[in-house]
């Protein structure tokens, strides 16, 4: 009775298992793995596993005081045992066939090939985990773009390489930021951005109305996964005042109002277009659950200002449950045990309520990409 | 000895007269400025005068018990008395020659010509009794632009209103938002922007060194002379991760490299390009104490986030020291006794600082334009 009641989900139905990977295990992911491990409470609902070099893990958390002391248990992917936060439970990234190691664990705080593809390797792992069905949810920890380059891949980020695991070109998945609240009563707040990476004059350019239609859907979809109800979505304008009536710019007339008609038209409760200077002041108190940002620094000026060290990147176009800090690898402070584990706590919190909330089913029917059945 | 005691300016030299306008009187101005009257202890330092329609700011005082129950004073320009929280002392717009008034008060929470006519009329007694050395400063209260319109003003405020009484085009006059500090041993920031009221797309087109070296300049100048040292100014850039080394977008190596650079050529401690995101972390933690930013939102997202409630917007590039709130009428809450005078009293502070900094010397010095001797 008492270990039922340590955890209750083991009485009903199967746990979710939900997967971390440490990123690159030079900088803070690691630390801050085991951190979350300790803390969180979700072992009372999930079945966690690090998918991990375990030899390295385990020297690393042995090598350095300041870091949790934590025993590393290796485990089976097929094991079902209930994890808990005084011991680690690690799937070896290396003993899965083409599992790649390398003899030494990668240099702690600087930039390596062997941190980049560590940090490749796990997160491949726990892909092929979650196709098999051993794994319900990835939340990953920091890597470092340099490093990830260095080891010969071609791509910016974890995002990117589970794109094209699942067989889909990199630009099907997109990302959501969510900002967990901070004060009781509040639901926390998601930003997407319908263009990103390029320059303002670009994103300018590119603005399209299928463009915010497909962030806005994406934006719903998650978040009503997330908060088990209808979330109310905004979408920021393009120029200051919302364009001043056509005075300040067309685009808001030309370009988001036929966009904002179109998601109401999908019955998702959307206001806009909003000026952004106002609209993240007016967010942030609670009056929309997300928001559609039109470009890079409308969207991060704001989420930076509210705690950008406490959001949660959530995975968005991919047919799989993914979750990751939204902070980088931290070299200056690697191994100092100085590290906040906020972001990663939040992450796995996100990817629990996700999988629970049955997500990503909508995107699944939709666009109908599924989990690829052969390796690249 | 009692008096002097509460008044010391009055044993030094003679202390500076700063002169208030209630903005529209129809908003939330003349509670701000009843507020802060009472709250500022600017009255041991300056000679504070309120210009208004007096027998209207007395009616309007004695009809709302939530407001400020000061007595009215009216006084000449030319009375040296001391001002003292317990006694508003005004200085009636409507006696000056060509001065206007209409014979009832404008009503209150509404758009109106009349509330147009008392601002303009109220900010233009002010620039006189400055012309002819009455006053040092002028602090303005929040007006509303479609009553300014109503009463036939064809300019958006009250900037561009005092640049044609100087006899400069609108365009001759920029804004600094200044946010005061928070926190014991901070400075504030001061924002001052590249571009503003455009499209996006014109504002990227049109940005130039020239401007960005333009508004620098005018920054540093300022908080030089509000901080009583070399300010540390930072340049934001216009792209995602300032240009990510060209990737995305070459206005950083094209035009704001080159403007940083003359800016650091001219003796001023300046930083950038810096990416627009964490720049604003930075500068709110005490990194800068001025930013220069590129276009509107850029700078009034973070702005509003960090507090526009009680920042104070300080007019550059013409010869007077102006300072005003940077906040609207509020016509929603006017007269129930709940404006918040931070923003006046802000205001007030700043515009005591550059009087004191012998603010605007620098402008006078370098364009050379002086109060007009004659009026328009």
């Amino acid at each position: 009775m008492t270990d039922e009641h340590a955890h209750p989900a083991a009485a009903g139905p199967e746990p979710p298992v939900i997967l971390l990977t440490c990123g690159d295990p030079a900088g803070i992911g690691p630390e801050i793995v085991a951190r979350a491990w300790e803390a969180t409470s979700l072992h009372r609902q999930a079945r966690l596993r690090v998918v991990a070099d375990a030899g390295h893990l385990a020297a690393l958390l042995a090598a350095r005081p300041a870091l949790p002391r934590l025993p590393v248990t290796v485990v089976s992917p097929d094991d079902r045992r209930d994890s808990t936060g005084s011991e680690l439970l690690v799937i070896d990234s290396c003993t899965r066939p083409g599992g790649h190691t390398d003899a030494v664990a990668p240099p702690l705080g600087v930039v390596s090939a062997a941190g980049g593809r560590a940090a490749a390797a796990a997160v491949e792992a726990a892909f092929h985990l979650v196709r098999r069905g051993a794994g319900q949810a990835i939340v990953t920890g920091p890597l470092h773009k340099e490093s990830l380059h260095a080891a010969g891949y071609d791509m910016p980020g974890h995002t990117e390489l589970l794109a094209r695991l699942c067989g889909l070109p990199d630009e099907a998945a997109s990302m959501m930021l969510w900002l967990p609240a901070t004060e009781p009563g509040r639901s926390g707040l998601g930003v997407v951005h319908v263009t990103l990476h390029e320059s303002l004059r670009s994103a300018v350019a590119r603005l399209s109305t299928t463009g915010i239609v497909d962030a806005g859907r994406r934006l719903a979809d998650l978040l009503r996964a997330l908060l088990g109800r209808p979330p109310r979505i905004a979408v920021a304008a393009l120029n200051p005042h919302g364009g001043e009536g056509g005075l300040f710019g067309d685009e808001e007339a030309r370009i988001v109002v036929p966009a904002v008609g179109r998601l109401a038209a999908a019955g998702i409760d959307v206001t806009g277009p909003v000026p952004a200077d106002t609209l993240f002041l007016r967010a942030s108190r609670g009056a929309f659950d997300g928001v559609v940002a039109l470009y890079h620094d409308q969207g991060h000026i704001p989420i930076k200002l509210l705690g950008m060290h406490r959001a949660v990147n959530v995975t968005l176009g991919l047919p799989l449950v993914r979750t990751s800090v939204a902070h980088g690898t931290a070299f200056d402070i690697v191994g100092r045990g100085v590290a906040d584990p906020a972001s990663m706590l939040a992450a796995l919190d996100v990817a629990r309520r996700l999988v629970t909330g049955g997500w990503p089913a909508g995107v699944r029917a939709a666009s109908a990409p599924s989990l690829p059945r052969t390796r690249r």
